[in-house]
């Protein structure tokens, strides 16, 4: 007689769920939802004729190699490209620095399979990445939540944090933050990293959105700081403790799964053991194709292209909240990005409030999704990326009659 | 100052290491050297020009959606496609039991994720594939091993091992096994089964080879024995103690890194939960790719070019063993797959004899990377299906000479 397989499962699978994110999706879906709920890049910049091309130049010059298992570090000219394009941001790197990972989620799995063991402590920004407390409970993780601010992580709160939880690593993501949009000043920044040193404590920075700046000044990476601050290793690349992150996801397009990691080698060939018993390497294929995609030029051009619709939207966004959105709520001004954050007067649960919206035809993310301890209750996420200009509008005024139905009725 | 990450590493670390395989391959990839170690595909049978046709079409027709995030599961039609290809072999799933994953590595990586923790043994055939051992070094498992011989799996030891080790799950490859190149008989699947039922240990039954048999009748998967004697759950579905693994890695082209696992609809919600904190998803557009290169009757045309070729090289470098080999060596007969396992005499040892041969051009994998334990110094796997038929005459003098000279002189 087969037995149940409920005894079976590991002891980790006790933390792991689904994604509340990708269960929102699900029921968003439908056409007539207008949904600010999912973290997609707008599919109609998606370069589809540049990979049409890409696809065909592959296999025509590369034949079989582009189809041949490859090695886990990743193509080699694609790591030369990230080189190139990260030293404009001042990361000193070598091809030897840089992992391709199966989209920068990935990436996340395999730092934390190198650094946590159980009960080990991860400081998060509150809110911060769904998909990072996905991954890292898993690794039956602990967390431990600093506040934002619209100027990012409160870092006059972290030493303490830091003192009273000892934590294996701290995760931020510096530029338009996910969910809340806020960008970590460059004094908060000189801040962790002097943190980081003093305690000893690595830090995993995430920067998925930075290329997508639409205004204000580019803030050096905490990776720089971190360099500056010890020097370069022997070899005259950067060491520190800073891993660093990003992903092709938001300027390509995400169903590739392309992201990459950036840290010291002797990190690097750690990752690239966990990554061989994960997936021996990710798709060469699409590695190859990816290169012929953004070099000669094209990813600058591309982004600009992404940046400029971004922030129409982000602006009409902005305009429609201010006009339809009940004077109680408050809301973050992205300087870049794809995400904003709501916080609603006390009294107003966003679970509530999200089933309301759906059957009034909008969609957004509840706050609790982002929060490792289930508060939240009391804020929302919207993507401006995804939706033209009229459809915020409208999205934004029917959230705004629910929103101020339920401040009047609370439940 | 920048602290070391010595200290900093998980404890499961302590168990990774690089593939011995993937290291060897860096030693043999020189142009002049024969190498019968890689487990790869013979290049010249990947559809290079069905994979461009397919590119273009995904693109055209399906535009963005091709691009973008997907759900975790995998894309529909492939999996369809899936269920009603295993449906041949008698294998009874529906969609919802299909999983994609990013290689067959990963169906391995997501299986122990979600069933090992710390210290819980799996059984495996010894010598059994590295890849494996690989993985689940990371989850910091204990591997019990069961000797091979002819018929597969030494079965009239496995009960004894059950009953010693506790094991959370067996790990087996029943077809054309690899390294070892052998076949589990089917009196032996039936008692593998009956043992799993009896003392409740589910088995991972990994078959990428399974399609590529030159002669002789298939044998029903363990998955099939194991529904016939648990009948069907209520859905009308398989249930049982397998879980089904197979990949696109020998049939289409492995740089796709194209797996799918087939489980009971509650294992497979596990593995997406694991899935989704591991990569979201496997490349939306490589699944779309594949899905029109294996549709319409392409696949069991492709199969049948690959199982001629592989037929031809097997039947050559048998031929060429008995011809060139010394009298002392034995080595398995496959009637299917990439590899064939030879034993060498007493007192000569393969990790010897691997840097003799490299020096005489010519490579192989130590039988040591395949167990365990360490053992295997006696022996080494070779593939058959890279090389042509005249590269694996030349290659196979090479190596009987280098054997002849270690075991007249051994070191």
């Amino acid at each position: 007689m087969a037995t149940s397989w409920e005894y079976r499962y590991a002891q980790r699978t006790k933390g792991m769920q689904s994604s509340v994110v990708r269960e929102i999706l699900k029921v968003t879906s439908q056409p007539d939802v207008i949904s600010f709920a999912g973290g997609m890049p707008a599919p109609e910049l998606f370069p589809i004729r540049e990979i049409e091309e890409a696809c065909v130049k592959v296999l025509r010059e590369h034949g079989s190699s582009a189809l041949q298992y490859s090695i886990t570090e990743g193509y080699v000219p694609l790591r030369e490209f990230i080189v190139e394009k990260i030293s404009r941001y001042g990361i000193k790197a070598d091809v030897d620095n840089v992992l391709i990972t199966t989209g920068s989620q990935q990436g996340m799995d395999l730092v934390a399979k190198v650094l946590v063991d159980p009960g080990d402590v991860i400081i998060v920004e509150a809110p911060t990445f769904v998909g990072a407390l996905q991954s890292w409970r898993a690794y039956q993780a602990s967390f431990a939540g600093v506040p934002l601010d619209d100027d990012g992580m409160r870092v006059d709160l972290l030493e303490e944090k830091m003192v009273e939880t000892h934590p294996k690593f701290m995760y931020i993501l510096p530029n338009f933050q996910n969910p809340g949009g806020v960008t970590l000043t460059r004094e908060r920044r000189e801040r962790v990293v002097g943190l980081a040193h003093q305690y000893g404590v690595p830090v995993l920075e995430d920067d998925p959105y930075g290329e997508l700046r639409f205004e204000g000044d580019h803030i050096e990476p905490l990776v720089v700081i971190s360099a500056s601050r010890n020097g370069l290793d022997p070899d005259g690349y950067f060491k520190g403790d800073v891993i660093y992150m990003s992903t092709f996801s938001k300027t390509v397009a995400p169903g590739l799964r392309m992201g990459w990691v950036v840290a010291p080698v002797e990190v690097i060939k750690r990752l690239v053991q966990a990554k061989q018993g994960v997936d021996l390497h990710t798709s060469t294929f699409d590695q190859m194709m990816v290169y012929e995609v953004v070099s000669d030029g094209f990813l600058d051009e591309h982004v600009k292209e992404i940046r400029k619709m971004y922030r129409q939207r982000r602006d009409a966004m902005l305009a429609a909240m201010e006009q339809h959105f009940p004077s109680e709520a408050t809301w973050t001004h992205p300087k870049g990005g794809l995400f904003l954050w709501v916080t609603l007067p006390e009294g107003v649960d966003c679970l509530d409030l999200i089933q309301e919206a759906v059957d009034n035809k909008v969609a957004f993310v509840p706050g609790t999704a982002f929060y490792a301890n289930g508060s939240g209750h009391d804020a929302l996420r919207l993507t401006f990326a995804t939706c033209s200009v009229d459809m915020i509008d409208e999205g934004i005024k029917r959230l705004g009659k629910v929103m101020a139905k339920r401040i009047k009725q609370p439940a």
